[in-house]
Order: structure tokens, then C-alpha cells, then sequence
């Protein structure tokens, strides 16, 4: 017997050795990204010299080339662009949404902004009435009431959700599908409310969706002061009119690429851990919660393994997906090359809830991997990060699912991701430095853990 | 026997109805303050019509005011003042740190401002050699070598501590200490470096301490760049001068109030429950962090019982405490006075770490007592409070620990507080509505258990 408590002594000891080395390696990530990470500076060039990129701008085709040159620069081992071709849908003119004849007003110019994807109204515009319903289900119950008309789309984030996004999956069927619900029944244009909690003046764009063999018709988010505004008008007046002009249109695909540095696992090569974010952004603001920080922070994970010389015992990924905004298009050309090549992907971890403190990690995967993960908890909770019982990955490497790897995304408090979210306030200033290099610093600690233990 | 599983079943039906009682009733205050909550409003008021309000300003007496009749406009039972005698140092005229010297420079302003509570230099000002050091012991090691000069100790904050008060506690000591340790070996002034993470144009004031029988010295708080770019010169040219001029100085004590607004208990009126936050604030900026939050939440807590008409079982006190900044002289009153009357103070509350995402509660007091409201934290999980195992209270609340109540204090994200604290930045816009909404729920839930449970 003596034999047998020796050998689960020194077997205790060593897993009590590990789990020091781990806490040790973690704190060492931290300390390096807390004084020494260049995440906030790169954020700071993607966002002020390159600035806003949709997938088809030259301004993609630009963070495309910084981000390849920014981890060639690291000394990753190899660093690719992989080929996808990219919806280009282009804003056109100045987007005008004008209340011509209101009884208090007169003229009334509304801030507005085309949604992604939308088609144009031609250069002459629309003069309609324009008619209020609270959500698609009020919408679909006016029916041919609206046949003419613009209907405009007043659905409100609810307040009292404490998880932002789980109030943005409620109001955002609205902007998605509002456009082709209300062409259906022979509408001319739609306005939506935008998605935000906020009550200010900053309209925030975001894709629509037009549903196959429906009529396709412009639709514009107003920002939430006018949308109140604009529904005191509509209730005092029936025959309130609106002039409605938007240029937008979707041009022929462009090809542009996935983004992805590799670092060579030394003991598992094959087996694959994908960290990333998106690279594109909408073509207002800077895209800097929206994904530039993800981004960046996912960049990170490899600088500081080859900085503090972690060698990987698998195969670490960083991908920067394109056209996640308005297509998923990287996303689904990533998952298709690695199942046509049969790879392993054990893990795949995105950043794309903004760069805020981060408090967490979501997880899809089998319980046998949440619960692995979960295990790690101990480890986190001196940085803040508690939740780790959250469903959910990110977009982009949601159509690697049915390969089987645990799929994460990284939790930021939600309070704020929707004052920014697709907007022109979305400019580098809005992200925190130190929540930044936080973030980095709970993503490339994850990776590290995945990549040592398996999953 | 069956009478007792009887018992047992009909008291666990009891139990399990109460958690259920107390989880809606914590959902309608979270719903009440994120839909019709006047906390953001309120706040706006104090920091945008009156201001900063030092103690012994006029400001201050109109912040007393002000929050009288807002608690008498709620319906509070009683409301009265506390007459306490503070402080009243005054700034006087701007600042002046300047580098007459500099081989690179010339002539170089500095962007200062004289730590609270110190002496000025006299109209004329005073231009001395200035020589640096690191801390306060290096301070010491140097001894007599610093008389007849300016001392500029550049303590910096420890980037790598997560929790920023942390880190604010061990560069702190510089600022408080500084002048009088500076002053005992025959130094003129004493120029600090301001207690923040973040490299700024900002300079921080705050308090000092000048210990009993040592000279008293003038001392100004420098931004952290123009520290960096002191310490550069330094490090250039050893014959660097400044020249150094405040006219602040403390006059005659004033009188001023706590502000108290009271709801009888139904059940255990002579219990009494105390949650508040400091009125005054420094005399730059608007005091929102620090502490105008703190205070609107507290007064929400009050007005959310009437609102929803919760009938307190303890007597709950509102305390609006004056003269944290500089003196303390309101939290030592308030408990002097309980003190002295014989009150039976069951716990306090207090919320002075700014007005950021409430994480969870610090506590100082018995091991029973911390246990129990440990208990309660499955009702708080959802809202984002995770975090129950910190040691703390706040300062106002701190003097009545001997009378043995549990001592509290929200505890919110502390990522961004030293971006703000003492500074012309902490005004009403740095404060994020709903994170003050979400604070000010979270006070008047953890208040209603405390009421309903005992502790």
C-alpha cells in the first residue's frame, strides 16, 4: 500500500505543480499585456490611418495587408490569405428621411442611415404616407393596409434585460426582416428605430435581409430621438407624409480573403485551436468594438506565445475572417477549406462583443468540454472573469459547429456594446486601453490553457 | 412521524415561497429603476445646476439643500440635517508649476493642481532646484540632500494590479505623506505625480496629510505625461529649476450638515439600516463619480421602497455624509451622534467607488454576518453580482464599526474610476446611465433583503 499513497502523492504534487505553472504563466500574460502590449497602438492605426472597411472597400483591401504585415512582423511561422469572394454593397448619397408636411414641424429632416444590403430608392426619392406599427407581428396584421405606403418599424430594445445582447436578439428581426415583411404587402420603404437602448441622435446601420422572391424595397434606421419624434408626428397627424431618397446599391462580388497566421504546434500539430475576429466592419465610424478589437486582441494571442516563448503544443490559428457584417462569406469559406482538408479543430475562440471588461466566456460544445473548461474557472476569477455557464459562440466560426470543436466566445460586459454598435461613435477613443489589453490578456490565457490541457 | 415531514414539508414550501417573494420583488426594482428611474436626472441636477461642491463652498450648502427637498419631495418620514463643522480650504488662484530652464524646453507650464488641503507658497511663489525620487522611502534615503529644494516624488500606480484600488492604495501614500515627509528634511515643495493608471493632460488634486509638528510645505499633483516629461528633464539637466506658485490656504472651520432622510420600520423601528455616499466632492469637475452617484443611488433607495410600496420592517436612514474629501468630519459626526444616543445600527451601505458596473458588495464585519448575505447571492447572479468575498466598507461608514453593524459597500468595476477621481474630467457625462440605474438597483435590492431578513 505504501507504494500506492507514493505514487498518488507525487501524482498530486505534480498536478498541484502544473496548476501552479498555469496560474504563474497566466499572471506572466497578464503582467506582459497590462505594461507592455502593443494592442492598443495597433487598434489605433487599423482604426485612425486605415478607418471604417465593408468587405469590397479599398479600405478592407487595406487592413487585409496590415493585418498579413502586423504577424509577419511577430514571427508567426506562416501567415496566408485565404480567397473569398465578398458582397459589395456601396452607401451612395447622404441618406435623406424628410417629414414635409408636419403641422408643428413643417420640414423636418431626420438623422438616418441605410441599412446594409439595401436597395436604393433611385435618385428621385419617394413622397408617402407613412404609417407606424410596433413590431413585423402588428405589421403583418395591418397586412395590405400598408400597400403604398412607408412603414415605419418603432420597435424598442427592452430595458429591463440585463444581457444587452439578449434585448438586441429581440428588437433586431425588425431590421433584418422588416424590409421584406413589409414589401410583401406592397409597401414602398421601411424605417426602423435603431437597435440601441439609448435615447440620443445617432442612427446605427446594420444588415437587412431580403427574403428570397419577395419584392425587394429601401429601408433606413432612424436614430431612437427621431423615431420618438417621429412617432409624436405620425399620432397627431394621419396624413403625415415622409420624402425617403437613398442611393445604396449592391454591386458585383470583389474578392478579398481570410486573414491567417499560423503557428506551428510542436507535440500536436494537427490538432487546430482558431482564435479570431472580423476583420471588415460597416462603413461608418471606425469599427473599433466592432471588430477592430477583437481583431487585435486575437493577434495578440500569438505575439505574446512567441514573446514570452510558449511553445504551442498544437496548432495555434489566428484568423481574421472578412465580411461578417454582411455575409459571413470568411466564416463560411474558412469552415469549408477545413473540412475539405479534413482538419482537427479542437477549439475556436472569437472576440466580436466589443473590447469592454471582460467577464467571461460563452461556450457551445459538448458537456464534457464546458465542464473542462469550466474547471479552469479557479484561474480567471482574480481577473474578473466569473461567467463561465453563458451559451453562445461567435459568428465567425459558427459554421465550424458540426466539426465538432468546442466553440467560445469571449464575454465583455454588455452594457455599452449598443450605444457604439454600427455607428459613427464607434471610433477608437470609445475602446478603454486597459480593458483592451484585459481582453487580449483572457483570450491568449484561454488559448493557453486549451493548448496545454486538450479538449 | 408524518407530522413532522409534515412540518418540515409545510416549512420548505414557507422558505421556497419567501426566495421566490424576494426574487420578483428584486426583479420589480430592477425593472422600476431601468424603465422610470429619476437617478440619472437627479444626478444631472447636482452636477450641471450646482456643481462641485467642496466642503465649505457655497456648492456644498446647495447640494444639502438640494438632496433635503428631493428626499422630502419622495415622501421620506423625516427628513433633517446634521449639523457638522468642516473644513474650508480654498485653491485660490490657478496653479503655476513652471520649468524656467530646460536646455530643451526653455520655458515649460506644467499642468497642476495643489493637493487639498495644502498651504500655498505666498503671492510671490517660490523657484528652487528640483530633484526626484521614486517614493517616499527613497525619499528618506535621501535625507537632508533634498533641503532648500522641490521634491518631486513620481510614485506611479501598479499597472499589473487588476483591482485599481489596489493599486491606488500604494501610490497614494505619496500623496497623502509626501509634503510632511518632504518638509521634515528642510524641502520647499513637494510636486507628485497624479495617482492614475492612464497617461494624460489630466492632473489629479486630493487630499494631504500634513503630520502634527513637522513643517508644512505647499504640494501640487502634476498630470502623469507632464510627470513623465519632469522626469526627463530631470534625468538631462541636474540643474533644473522650477518655479512653483498656489495661493490655496485653509481658512476657518464653517458649518455644514449630513443630510438624513428617514423611513420609519414597521416591525423593528429602533433597527436601523444607514446607506448613503459623500455630498461633497474636490473643486474640480462635478463631483458625478465621486461621489454625486453614490448619493442619488442612495436617495433612490428610499424612493424605490415608497414607489413600490415595500414597508421597511428597520428604520431605513438615508445619509448624504459631508466632508469625506478632507476631513471625514460627517461620517464621524453621523457616528458619534448614533453613538451617543444608543442607536442599534444593524448594517450600512455605502456606494463611494463611482458609478461603473456594480460587480458586487465588499463587506467588513462578522463571519455570521457576511455568511448570510453571502447566501443571498444566487438572487444577485443574474444581475451581474458575482463578487460577495472582498474585505470593505466605505470611508463615511467606516467610524461606526465599533458600534458592530455589518459595514458594506457596493463594489463596481474598477477599471476606469482612476481615469476620473479628483479631476476637472469627472463630470455628469463620464457617468453611464443604466450602469447608474443598474447601481442604484442594486443598492435598494441588497437594503430590501437586509430589511426583510435581518442580519
Amino acid at each position: 500500500m505504501k507504494s500506492l499513497f507514493y505514487f498518488i502523492a507525487i501524482a498530486l504534487i505534480a498536478l498541484n505543480t502544473e496548476a501552479q505553472n498555469h496560474e504563474q504563466k497566466i499572471k506572466s500574460i497578464y503582467d506582459h499585456q497590462l505594461t507592455e502590449s502593443p494592442v492598443y497602438e495597433n487598434l489605433r492605426y487599423l482604426c485612425k490611418e486605415i478607418g471604417n472597411r465593408l468587405s469590397g472597400s479599398p479600405q478592407a483591401a487595406a487592413a487585409v495587408e496590415y493585418t498579413k504585415q502586423l504577424m509577419e512582423s511577430y514571427g508567426f511561422d506562416t501567415v496566408y490569405l485565404q480567397p473569398v469572394m465578398v458582397p459589395h454593397w456601396v452607401r451612395g448619397d447622404k441618406e435623406v428621411v424628410r417629414v414635409t408636411n408636419s403641422k408643428k414641424f413643417g420640414t423636418l429632416e431626420l438623422n438616418s442611415l441605410a441599412l446594409g444590403n439595401s436597395v436604393g430608392t433611385g435618385p428621385e426619392g419617394i413622397l408617402r404616407n407613412v404609417i407606424e406599427v410596433k413590431n413585423i407581428e402588428a405589421l403583418k396584421k395591418l397586412g395590405k393596409k400598408v400597400e403604398g405606403k412607408i412603414v415605419f418599424i418603432n420597435t424598442k430594445m427592452d430595458p429591463t434585460l440585463i444581457n444587452n445582447f439578449d434585448a438586441y436578439g429581440g428588437a433586431v428581426v425588425t431590421r433584418a426582416y422588416g424590409a421584406s415583411e413589409a414589401g410583401k404587402f406592397g409597401a414602398k420603404a421601411v424605417i426602423v428605430r435603431s437597435v440601441t437602448n439609448r435615447l440620443d441622435d445617432i442612427p446605427h446601420t446594420g444588415s437587412l435581409v431580403y427574403k428570397p422572391l419577395m419584392p425587394q424595397i429601401p429601408a433606413v434606421a432612424l436614430s431612437t430621438k427621431d423615431a420618438e419624434k417621429l412617432s409624436a408626428m405620425i399620432k397627431d397627424q394621419k396624413d403625415l407624409q415622409v420624402y425617403f431618397r437613398t442611393t445604396s446599391q449592391m454591386l458585383p462580388d470583389v474578392l478579398s480573403y481570410n486573414v491567417i497566421g499560423e503557428i506551428k504546434g510542436s507535440t500536436n500539430p494537427d490538432e487546430i485551436i482558431v482564435v479570431g475576429g472580423h476583420l471588415d466592419s460597416w462603413d461608418v465610424g471606425e469599427g473599433a468594438h466592432d471588430d477592430g478589437g477583437g481583431c487585435m486582441m486575437s493577434i495578440e494571442v500569438g505575439r505574446t506565445f512567441i514573446e514570452l516563448g510558449i511553445t504551442p503544443k498544437r496548432t495555434l490559428r489566428v484568423v481574421m475572417f472578412i465580411n461578417e457584417e454582411n455575409g459571413l462569406r470568411g466564416g463560411k469559406k474558412y469552415a469549408q477549406v477545413a473540412k475539405e482538408k479534413g482538419e482537427k479543430t479542437i477549439a475556436a475562440l472569437e472576440s466580436d462583443s466589443g473590447s469592454f471588461f471582460p467577464e467571461g466566456y460563452t461556450m457551445t460544445g459538448t458537456e464534457a468540454q464546458r465542464n473542462k473548461v469550466k474547471s479552469w474557472k479557479p484561474l480567471f476569477l482574480k481577473y474578473g472573469l466569473y461567467d463561465f455557464d453563458q451559451i453562445g459562440s461567435g459568428a465567425d466560426i459558427s459554421p465550424l459547429e458540426d466539426q465538432g470543436p468546442l466553440l467560445m466566445e469571449l464575454l465583455p460586459n454588455t452594457q455599452k456594446y449598443f450605444i457604439y454598435h454600427h455607428t459613427d461613435a464607434d471610433i477608437f477613443e470609445a475602446v478603454d486601453k486597459r480593458e483592451l489589453e484585459l481582453g487580449a490578456a483572457a483570450m491568449t490565457s484561454m488559448v493557453y490553457l486549451i493548448d496545454q490541457e486538450g479538449i
